[in-house]
């Protein structure tokens, strides 16, 4: 219907000179730009007069003037801004929940969360794009930045940079939230269930790995030594894909699978039954996330439940590290993973 | 686990005085700042000699200098950042992949898309807290925006204003997505099927309204005059909701629901099922969105798909409105809704 054009974007003109600036306020206001700015922000040390204020606040609401925020934050030494990068794949139920939580929970401490989503950028570059918005508090999720990052955006102002991932980084302060022990989990489960050919499903989506890659390795980790064997299994989200490794599975010889998360054990598990494999008889699944929706089915999908921070927690959190950048991080059990057994394994 | 202070947060102290500015830079490399500029913004009319240059890039470097990238904007003229509001609940699945796949779009044509998630705020302050960050495009999804709000944005800046919703508002471009014909095409479907005593289901949930509203009344607008009746059902996204509706089902007398969307949907049927009700024979149900899961029950879920600009499309249209701001606006057919039917109705 539309036409994409191939060619990047050329120079645009520039703005309308009709932006509004705070030297237009002070203008028509008959006052310095001091001024203006000690009015609008209500900068109270400075004592100025109530009809000089009446007079900024109506030039102001004439010429529709806003104030720049980030003009503001360098005023102000601070923002309030929180800024997380987006994941590079579509949010699942689990993290849309926790991003809303995260952003209400932040809201109500007066904060505002930007979620960044330029893509395809190096370690560093991204690290410098997000310094751009001089954020007073950095929260990512996914792995990807390095020391040099955190560097670059402490000295722009960030007074807390926050990773959610295994590992810390320096300069950060990590939650630990460990991806490997979903695997471990689900593996040491179905081999207690006495299953020994283990299938572990690997999305075959771009931009999964930083997921995926962990918990196949808890997988083989937890197997690692014993009489059981790991299979890695390419899946697509979609019927066609399914049904295809559904028939190929009596060739395959598995008799379990760890299917990634519920969304891809739900998939499978259907395709599984339509091929005439009985769950968990021949086959035994479990996913991960707990998602309601795996409660639905018959048979009730088995799963491995993540355990988060809560948004408040987190938010908490963050808002503790911007009031007191200095203070040495405080130390957190690494959140695990536990297997909520139903009737799919 | 932690505590959450019930005070606003208090003054923070100045941001430490390491953030180092361009006049910083400036200083180390004996230049103006305006040359500082120049150099680190690629000012290619400007004629400043290699040897400067090099001196200044290497004094950022060594100062560990980030531009900002609203003095930048303010500069240029523009910004490349594109504004979007989040929802006030959590993403569902079919919103989650928009959003992935208008941000990708709109990063191959060099924007960045900032997602934006104050809550609690009226209309005009939401659109100038917006207008603050400067954004070259604002895509409001929601409702809430008003003519007062799109000059704000404008004034500040905003080459392109663009809301997803069924009535234009002054100024901005509409993409134009009625959610009450979501309702009227499940509303004729299930009388087409010959029910008569229709049931629609509102997420009891908060901030669901701008989506449940227009689809309960769509419902109501196609069966009005009619032989049917509609009844208005209140339900939570839990099991125990869902099992509470179903208990009562048989006094309602009500031989059709339109669950609201697929996962409504999907809990709704698994207790009217697990209640002893057939489904279709003794309550057809039908939800919307056309999610992959709802293929995966028994019976398998009926269902509205919406018809919806891709992100790519969105992106294109966008980044036109950005370099044609003065063109009239594109004109669109409203985007529709289609019956996908298959065994619950």
């Amino acid at each position: 219907m539309v036409q994409i054009p191939n060619t990047p974007a050329p120079t645009m003109p520039p703005a309308p000179r009709s932006v509004p600036t705070s030297a237009d306020v002070a203008r028509l206001a008959g006052v310095s730009r001091a001024t203006v700015s000690y009015v609008l922000n209500n900068a109270g040390a400075v004592r100025i007069s109530e009809p000089t204020r009446r007079r900024v606040r109506a030039a102001a609401e004439e010429l529709g003037y806003v104030p720049h925020a980030a003009a503001r934050a360098l005023r102000a030494g601070h923002s309030r801004m929180v800024l997380m990068p987006t994941l590079p794949v579509p949010a699942g139920p689990l993290y849309s929940q926790f991003v809303h939580d995260f952003q209400g929970a932040l809201s109500s401490l007066d904060y505002t969360v930007v979620q960044y989503g330029a893509t395809g950028q190096g370690d560093d570059d991204a690290a410098r794009a997000w310094a751009e918005l001089r954020p007073v508090a950095v929260l990512v999720a996914g792995p990807g930045l390095g020391p040099e990052g955190v560097a670059v955006l402490k000295r722009s102002g960030a007074r807390a940079v926050v990773t959610l991932s295994p590992e810390a980084v320096e300069g950060a302060r990590a939650v630990p939230l460990d991806h490997a022990d979903v695997g471990r989990s689900a593996a040491g489960h179905l081999y207690a269930r006495g299953r020994r050919r283990i299938g572990v499903v690997v999305p075959a989506e771009r931009g999964m790995e930083m997921f995926s890659a962990p918990r196949l390795a808890g997988a083989r980790e937890a197997l690692h030594g014993s009489d059981a064997t790991v299979t890695e299994l390419s899946l697509a989200y979609t019927e066609e894909s399914a049904a295809a490794l559904a028939a190929r599975w009596p060739g395959l010889g598995l008799d379990a699978v760890f299917a990634y998360n519920d969304e891809y054990a739900m998939l499978l598990m259907r395709a599984l039954l339509d091929a005439g494999l009985r769950v968990p008889q021949d086959v035994a699944v479990i996913g991960a996330d707990d998602l309601m929706l795996g409660r639905l089915l018959r048979p009730r999908l088995s799963t491995v439940r993540i355990e988060l921070p809560s948004g408040r927690e987190l938010a908490s959190l963050v808002d503790r590290a911007v009031r007191s950048p200095a203070a040495a991080p405080e130390s957190h059990e690494p959140y695990g993973a536990t297997v909520v057994q139903r009737d799919s394994s």
